[in-house]
């Protein structure tokens, strides 16, 4: 497993997440588990009505839970109006992150002029370029490539085998998950002849405070200024960012998604998997685009969008809903048709 | 070119898949071509009906090819049932994979209390990670790094640039390609204010034997227990597996496929292209999603699915066609609705 | 940043640029910037007439324009038939490409009988496998790895975190941005028993002269001679390109498209992003797929194709219109169908 469990009580939980305890609070919790796996000693997570029988039969120690559910609960439980919340803070109590070991492995290259933090730590064969600035308590993992004037943030982990380009910058407590590549050249490029020529890319990438990048994901940089991803952004595995674009805080974009150059992405926007965006677009803040959406033009409006080219998702689940019948609806003009020439063929 | 070449008689070919050989047992055969291209001396192989006159013209020393066609052939044939997996074992026989060297490279870096097989090999700049096994004839490529308790199975050969995270478990004679990464966190996320807070994900990723596993494909690990690859599974290039998903044995997943946390595929199920599967769902064994199929609810009968949101394939076929008549049909209804306008105005 | 700005003169840019300036020639330019955000001492580029009131309002030391928009300019013009083939120039101008200093760092592992060019550059932690040649001017960035047997042409770039499987063939100028992956193992399989075999991929990627390929992106060998992608195509990130494949010259591939096995892409051909193609087609020189199409049978026409499956765009664009008035369709079938049954009981 990759992480210790870390043993506590019900009521230390019930400290940790500011839930209400219903049971004792000497409960010892030792691990979780999903409601319809937990033995004695889980705790487990209630959070849609659909399970509601599991919570019933559930032998777990205790149950996070809404207030609505709490009669359901054979057990102990801690009574929220956030479970997933608190969820997420007792698995840190459960298994908390171990801390950074400082230290720069001997097999690590660094360069001229870089800064390393004595509490930051660089793993086996990663690269530091030079006059990079490594701060308090990063982690660099191994085989990770981190280009020339850079800057990890505080708290920041980066890889294995992901890639900053030069210049790129990322705040405090980023994540970039193996892979991914921030900062590669923007893919722009100018017709001549029958051919192309690239234009030079000179900008580079700007990832805000608590931002994650997932696995294999690629954010390019600016062609002049920045490619910049908003503070506390959480960006999934194989997403691709165009250069120059601008994503909003606390936005969601899930696996596959991608978002052509230059376009502006509001705040708190989610893009479901495999959603595009094409370029030079803005998408106003509170959006959602659902899976596989493609936006070809601007959207005005905050909403729900669906389908290619997006539309209002009401609007989409019903042209979904009328082509299916399309066949059915032939039929019926047909037999109008039919009729239709039989009147008129029955005129004297 | 990649590996050598080791020429062998006609008889060999036909003993080492089976085949039944109408031809010489002492033609040599010292390369392999595709039917257009195969000169004297290649091996070919004809399956589609398509290409019967390429097969009557061909060149080639001997064809691989079901009984139905042996009369077609010029030179001598190879008759089986199944040229498919004929033509896997030629390629077998005519280009051996040469065995794996062992050893450690010395730029590489194995952890504390690592075990790694004297059979095995690890190549330039690989890391291995504290506790790891790493079993006898496995091939750890250059540049890829194997987190700490993970276990690479015998026969296993990875990346090179690959990323095992913390606690991977690979079974015999997986194939892990260039770049790909295994056991990356899940992407589960808590809403907190207008913001997100990370889940830890405590799990990890099992994979089974003989899986494959494409360059630059990402499989997350679980938030508790297990994301498992089925034997025999082969996954292409730049797949997305999230977070707790099942994938049973034997199935086909093509290049850009998604497949969203938490769902369950049964086993010897195909998905094509760009197919992505949203999360918590089951697929049925024995399905099979076409090219940028997207499935958003649950399938409950094995069987062909295409379209976004998917439908059964001959249904989607009969709506793409009705679609395209759209335009005539609302001709239609317009001459109908004059017709009844006239015939309104028509009436005294 | 990640580049440093050399400053010129107006006059060295036109020189540079062939194109025909309007105003002095001494002006000093020392930087360049979008034409909303230009300042003094700036050079910016106007080619889209939506931005007409920003060109009128420019700050800007220098504008690169078409003629038709010289007098709405209000500082010195550099006017041209192609302004965007101007601004890569002027940018090179201002942003030089730092040469390519060569050498190799100590901690990269060159292999037997590699012959690295006294004026090619190997980065730390790289790796160059046995007998491959990397020739003047190259230059392979940190942790990339190169397989046997490789060739890396005059000036190209690598990586970092790249990777060649044995046998790659690169001509000269071609970027290989970070995590891309060339010559992995082809998706071939043939089906034997309820799984498959991996049939033997023994084939091998050649990349032409000024090529990019775009960071995490994938080409697979081919299964017996050559995957090929054409002089000057460029391809961005996260793109995936089967076995077999011949990319015609300068084409352009958008991030996340995807082409399977044996599939001929004519010359000059562009994919938007997220767009698919099927395995065994031909798709004819000069040909655009919009973003999101899908191609599953023959293009034989040259022309604009979008949707899914792909259609001429302006019958997709009419299909979508009309999709987009079914409900109403609906209503006045309804409507007639209701006059109908109504003059049907009228009758006597």
């Amino acid at each position: 497993m990759p992480r210790a469990r870390v043993a506590c009580s019900a009521g230390e939980l019930a400290d940790a997440t500011g839930a209400q305890l219903s049971g004792d609070p000497e409960t010892v919790i030792s691990g979780a588990a999903a409601l319809e796996s937990a033995g004695p000693g889980d705790v487990t997570f209630f959070a849609d009505k659909r399970y509601r029988r599991q919570l019933e039969a559930t032998a777990a120690a205790a149950v996070i839970l809404p207030e609505a559910a709490r009669a359901a609960c054979p057990g102990a439980a801690l009574v929220t109006d956030n479970p997933y919340a608190a969820w997420a803070l007792v698995l840190e109590r459960l298994f908390p992150e171990p801390a950074v070991a400082p230290g720069i492995h001997h097999s690590a290259v660094v360069g001229a002029e870089a800064e390393i933090d004595p509490e930051a730590r660089i793993d086996p064969q990663a690269v530091i370029g030079a006059r990079s600035r490594v701060e308090a308590g990063a982690w660099i993992e191994a085989g990770t490539v981190v280009g020339d004037d850079c800057r990890v943030g505080a708290g920041a982990r980066l890889g294995p085998n992901a890639t900053l380009y030069d210049g790129t910058e990322l705040g405090a407590r980023v994540r970039v998950h193996a892979a991914a590549v921030l900062g590669s050249r923007g893919f722009g490029l100018a017709p001549e002849g029958r051919g192309y020529r690239e234009i030079p890319q000179v900008g580079r990438v700007v990832v805000e405070d608590d931002v994650e990048i997932g696995a294999g994901t690629t954010v390019d940089r600016a062609a002049l200024e920045e490619t910049r991803i908003g503070r506390g952004t959480k960006i999934d595995n194989l997403v691709q960012i165009g250069h120059n674009c601008r994503i909003g805080a606390h936005c969601v974009l899930s696996g596959q998604a991608g978002i052509s150059g230059s376009t502006d992405i509001g705040e708190h926007c989610t893009l479901a998997g495999q959603a595009g965006v094409a370029g030079h677009l803005r998408i106003p803040a509170d959006t959602t685009l659902t899976a596989k959406a493609g936006v070809i033009s601007e959207i005005r409006e905050a909403g729900i969008y669906s389908g290619f080219p997006h539309q209002p998702h009401t609007e989409w689940r019903r042209d979904v809903a009328a082509l299916r019948h399309l066949r059915e609806l032939r039929r019926r003009l047909e037999a109008l048709e039919r009729t239709e020439s039989e009147n008129g063929q029955g005129d004297p």
